[in-house]
């Protein structure tokens, strides 16, 4: 970058902006893969007024910028692209205000917090930010995400917690958006903060949210429950909302397949199902209630009496009642089965009704046409969410060829269109999978999205991500 | 209109275009209130193709047109305006849709299809879509105006039981937005949807939605609440959010002085309370469970065991408990009030911690500055919503002097500006209250809204609320 990064340095407080000299890697890699890209600095704000003069600067100066959280996200939208001539705005210092409304049952945070330590803090009051994922992201990235996890079926994503928002837009002034009005209800106008939850850090910098958050519960119940297949599952996921709908908080699936690879690869680790009987689906099942056990309600003898009486049908194999923490653990280690194989992902999202075709068609297609794949997935099916991989397995002994990857990918992300699905359900659109953006987003809304960011990005300096055909940059 | 009328009307089924000759007066006139608009002709679209034509034939020729659903609005945002040159285009015969998804607990409705219309071919499927309101609007209207109800503490308001909506903008061809995708998490790209959820009608035509639907529950207890005000009103709020906060349905509060009026106007009317006992607040509390009761949960036990217990602390005056239809049938003839007095309402929003506040500081000022005037509210506590009003009583004998009238508003407005609430909070936006918008939405909102008008619909043919000081037209 030629810009004048003093210029830069002397509006923000010492240490603020690091070059490549101090070692950026931290900023260039994401946590969870071994993608990297290359940043020409990073700087680190630790209020709003800094991000409004970095971003003043940076319009100024039409330097592009990347927003950071805690680099925890799965398509690297936070991460610099590859031409060095990026900067990296982290929001990690950014943790100006932690106000907690308890009889409005609110909190709102500064982007630099994380998510534990927003938790930590609402637990003194009975209560939490009800999103469960396998990361500790930071309050910006969460909205810029709109993180999904286990619990959407109960509590909703990130966007229906979001109650507000305070974002610097990317015009001349560095216009700070104040949206954070801590009220449920607000039909005063267009409703702008939506635009910036999922936005990927496109259209402005996140700096502060207010969300809503929920009481923790007095009672909790999980089981894994082997079904025999699809029917089976969805059979009694309309049987739990029927008779226990506002009490589930998570029904998540994990195939038959996936837990014999985690059995194969960590044979350490705790299985819910004996190893010579692992059923064709498994589903990790949790009620909970802020109800008092005291009160005629057991939310264990619930969900038990639930999966009895919906056994009588043939489709349940075997259940496995325990303390949550113990049946949760269960769920781990399958990230372990990226040492079984090359494996490609998908993060989807489809009408319930649809779920099973799409898994049988994905295994058809490998059956038929794409010798030695392999095809697993588990998923949260309470929400119609799946992540679904093809894996090559190692001990075929080569790479698959780079042209059958690519061959089959386009032809999942195909069927994932012709069955109404999203191809990006939770993990939002960054570069390892802005390529199917572009080919499965209607041209008229990739069209007016452009538009869109052109509304609050101008100079389009913002992000990685690319949403609509007219961005520019 | 100078424009060829004749030619809209050959696009269209035989009867599609109504003229002044043929009595247009249903489309002029808000079905509560008093307040009229003139048509220049009415359009009664039958498909999402005949939207499209109506659109671009009015884009051509800069016809200005206003949506229309069940004309059950509140701030006249269905209405044209005086000008005689806007043209209604009702959605009332746009009804090709209705696919009821029961595994996907899902509704696809045409804009034109009602609320209870819908409503009563998902109760065949034990469902319903569970927004409670004093009228029966078209889904069209329902996702222009993101309705509220008295149930939004449980279900959220139309928003967040939105999954998409099918859109026609107001470009040169009438572009439809198919955003109608099934899946409960979707962060594939900007979610474009979001604004046209509450924008009453001015970015596009919403011609179809699919929305969330919940499971009836099999057991509902309602109760009558007398406190002795806000404090102990918001204490059994927050009792009942910690110990049944999943079936908490809905939460709502009426004064005392309102129902003494309500005894006072319609005595036949039967009263929660004895005439000589009114609480200073009244609240009206639902419970409601899908879970059997045989699984040991009884709701009403469970809701006056909860209302005991907290009574210890002083501050619950009675209580009273009945059929759920009883106790909720109660609640009507507020309306009843309007012959009391003359009357200005406002329909805010606030943290909850914000409402006791407001409320004594409204009263306060009628009591210190405004002589003869009465603070009459009731409202939905439980998300922080408040119907409140002043109240020139009709036997002072003269209406107040207008210059008063005007003054009080500003007032009350500037309170709820100083309070941090929403001046609209579920009512949305139109001719009754832009001035507020104007006066009270953040200038770079203003603008940017204005900006994001002329995305969508570049002419300013579309509605007659005008959103963002760049607004054209």
């Amino acid at each position: 970058v030629s810009a004048p990064l003093d210029e830069l340095r002397a509006k923000l407080t010492p240490g603020a902006v690091l070059e490549p000299a101090d070692g950026l890697e931290r900023y260039e890699r994401s946590v969870l893969f071994d993608r990297r890209g290359q940043a020409a600095f990073a700087v680190r704000p630790k209020t709003v007024d800094d991000v409004r003069s970095v971003v003043r600067w940076a319009v100024r100066h039409r330097v592009r910028l990347v927003a950071q959280g805690a680099n925890s996200g799965l398509v690297d939208a936070g991460l610099p692209d590859a031409s060095g001539e990026m900067g990296v705005l982290s929001l990690e210092l950014c943790r100006e205000r932690l106000d907690i409304d308890p009889l409005d049952r609110t909190v709102t945070a500064s982007a630099g917090w994380d998510l534990d330590g927003v938790n930590d803090r609402l637990a003194a009051h009975g209560l939490r930010v009800p999103v469960d994922v396998g990361s500790n992201p930071l309050i910006g990235g969460m909205i810029s995400t709109n993180t999904g996890g286990t619990n959407v079926v109960r509590y909703g994503d990130v966007r229906r917690l979001t109650r507000g928002v305070q974002v610097v837009v990317a015009d001349e002034d560095a216009t700070v958006l104040d949206l954070l009005a801590a009220v449920r209800k607000n039909n005063a106008g267009l409703d702008l903060k939506q635009l910036f939850i999922g936005a990927a850090g496109t259209l402005g910098i996140v700096t502060a949210a207010t969300m809503d958050v929920a009481v923790l519960p007095r009672q909790r119940a999980v089981a894994w429950v082997g079904v025999s297949g699809d029917r089976g599952a969805f059979a009694l996921l309309q049987v739990l909302e029927r008779r226990a709908g506002e009490l589930l908080t998570s029904f998540e699936m994990m195939s038959g397949r996936m837990l014999q690879l985690r059995a194969r690869h960590k044979p350490d680790l705790r299985q819910p199902f004996p190893l010579d009987a692992i059923p064709p689906l498994a589903l990790l099942i949790e009620l909970s209630s802020t109800i008092d056990p005291a009160s005629g309600l057991d939310v264990a003898q619930l969900l038990a009496e639930i999966i009895g009486a919906h056994a009588a049908d043939g489709t349940v194999i075997d259940a496995v009642f325990g303390p949550p923490e113990q049946m949760w653990a269960m769920r781990h280690g399958i990230d372990e089965t990226a040492a079984e194989g090359y494996q490609f992902w998908v993060d989807v999202c489809f009408a319930r009704s649809a779920i099973a075709d799409f898994r049988a068609r994905f295994d058809e297609l490998l059956d038929a046409r794409y010798p030695g794949w392999e095809f697993i997935d588990l998923g949260h099916y309470g929400d119609g969410g799946l992540h679904a991989a093809g894996m090559y397995p190692f001990r075929l002994g080569r790479e698959p060829p780079p042209e059958e990857v690519e061959a089959l990918r386009g032809e999942v992300y195909e069927l994932v269109s012709e069955l109404g699905g999203s191809f990006s359900a939770e993990h939002g659109i960054g570069p390892s999978n802005a390529a199917y953006y572009h080919a499965y987003t209607p041209t008229d809304v990739q069209r007016l999205s452009g538009r869109l960011k052109a509304v609050f990005d101008p100079h389009g300096i913002l992000g990685v991500t690319r949403f609509g055909t007219a961005a520019p940059g």
